[in-house]
């Protein structure tokens, strides 16, 4: 990447633990390949240091924005100025940026990066009837952002019975034209399935769902798992279905927070 | 440079202005040489931001080095837990390192950066006589590593007597082996003559020292305004002199504090 020197702008990505990211090469790289002088360095903030670290970061004059990755994702909520509708509703950001008129702005973009790579992949939500499986935070910002991009079904389903309620509770109220339920489709009802549960992280042939020999080969399938070799997408590929990886989803996710960042006025 | 990733190690230069700063391409350029995988980004913190931007700094794990330029070098020393004598005694530092046991160190540099420089040059300051035009905070950091490296006799001036007063006070009674003095000196009596004034900053034909023409051959002539073109270097370089510029100053110093942050413990 280009040389860092004093003109250059900072963005950083704020968590604990942080060395393990993968943000920051995919960031700089399509930082770097727009032609911006700017970076995006790795920042370690354990939760007790969060607010004085907080507090700090923002008022450094060259850093134009910030990305939250865990546990930060709902406490920076409390540091914006502004809090867009969508970050709001699921409760948590992952991005704020530094407006034009010095105040700091947090939008939610976790969701959004899925949905931008199933279009990516040729596979659109609008209309679609997906089913979720995991009901904790990327889930929450899936399932928003699934209502929001037009998804007409959404399953959502959970070991704790009641984190699939309070979503399907919550992304009703916001998006009534989403018919959102608390159940288990059969497989032949959707279009779409989610894996945002850390199901398969380890590795090995432990599945989000249920055993099966197969899956409809029309089904797009989607692992949040930041891993290629999941179970779950191993399956789906011998199944013949499109699939979306964790590393997509970031990628998609990295974009849509970059051009937050160039668009703050 | 190498790409940033999540496990770089991070150095932040604090200052305000911060985008003219010199010292990031110098760090970095260094840093990559040497296959480490950190980078030193610049940081701009406002005089009055400084306490909860450094609040804030010191409290992000994966940070493990402060470099301080304008305007915070004297208040920096708050937050140090320990504070080297020399640093104590300028009333000033210009870095400050995480030690293995978790405290902040604080050292400066400054001089020492010029004294580096000039022995690069094959000019050592041991049982030099210096003149040291200009007593304000860089003249005072260089009176200091002067007479820590040996030098012999030191004349300080400054258009505001008192400063150049202040400095030989306190050099002498932490060096009162090298004799210090607020007077001009004869330009034979000198080995070493150093402009620690921002003259010649502008470009043009000011220079720091009475109209002259030529130098003693056998001077060595510091000039720590950061160009290549000043009047007095030129003259120098006309007279044969050995000369030291603002850059190779800033090199010296580089190297110092890269030093002091590599042996962290």
């Amino acid at each position: 990447m280009r040389m860092i020197t004093g003109a250059t702008r900072l963005y950083a990505i704020v968590g604990d633990p942080i060395a393990q990211a993968k943000s920051p090469q995919i960031y700089n790289a399509r930082l770097e390949a727009a032609g911006v002088d700017a970076a995006l360095v790795p920042w370690r903030l354990s939760a007790e240091a969060f607010d004085i670290g907080m507090r700090g970061l923002i008022c450094a004059g060259n850093l134009d924005g910030l990305v939250f990755t865990y546990p930060h994702k709902q406490a920076a909520l409390a540091f914006a100025d502004i809090v867009t509708q969508r970050a709001r509703q699921v409760g948590a950001c992952n991005a704020m940026r530094r407006r034009g008129d010095g105040r700091w702005e947090a939008d939610m973009f976790d969701g959004v990066g899925l949905v931008r790579a199933l279009q990516d992949a040729g596979r659109p939500v609008a209309g679609e009837t997906v089913w979720l499986v995991g009901a904790g935070g990327a889930g929450r910002a899936i399932a928003f952002a699934l209502a929001e991009a037009g998804a007409r079904r959404l399953h959502v389903t959970d070991i704790e019975i009641e984190r699939s309620a309070c979503i399907v509770e919550d992304v009703t109220a916001a998006h009534p034209q989403c018919e959102a339920r608390a159940s288990t489709p059969r497989l032949e009802e959707i279009g779409v399935l989610i894996n945002a549960t850390t199901v398969g992280l380890d590795g090995g042939d432990a599945s989000p769902i249920d055993s099966v020999a197969g899956l409809p080969a029309g089904l797009a399938v989607v692992d949040i798992v930041p891993r290629e070799d999941t179970a779950l997408l191993a399956l789906a590929r011998r199944s013949g279905c499109r699939t979306v990886s964790g590393a997509a989803m970031i990628a998609g996710q990295a974009q849509a927070v970059l051009d937050f960042f160039a668009d703050a006025g």
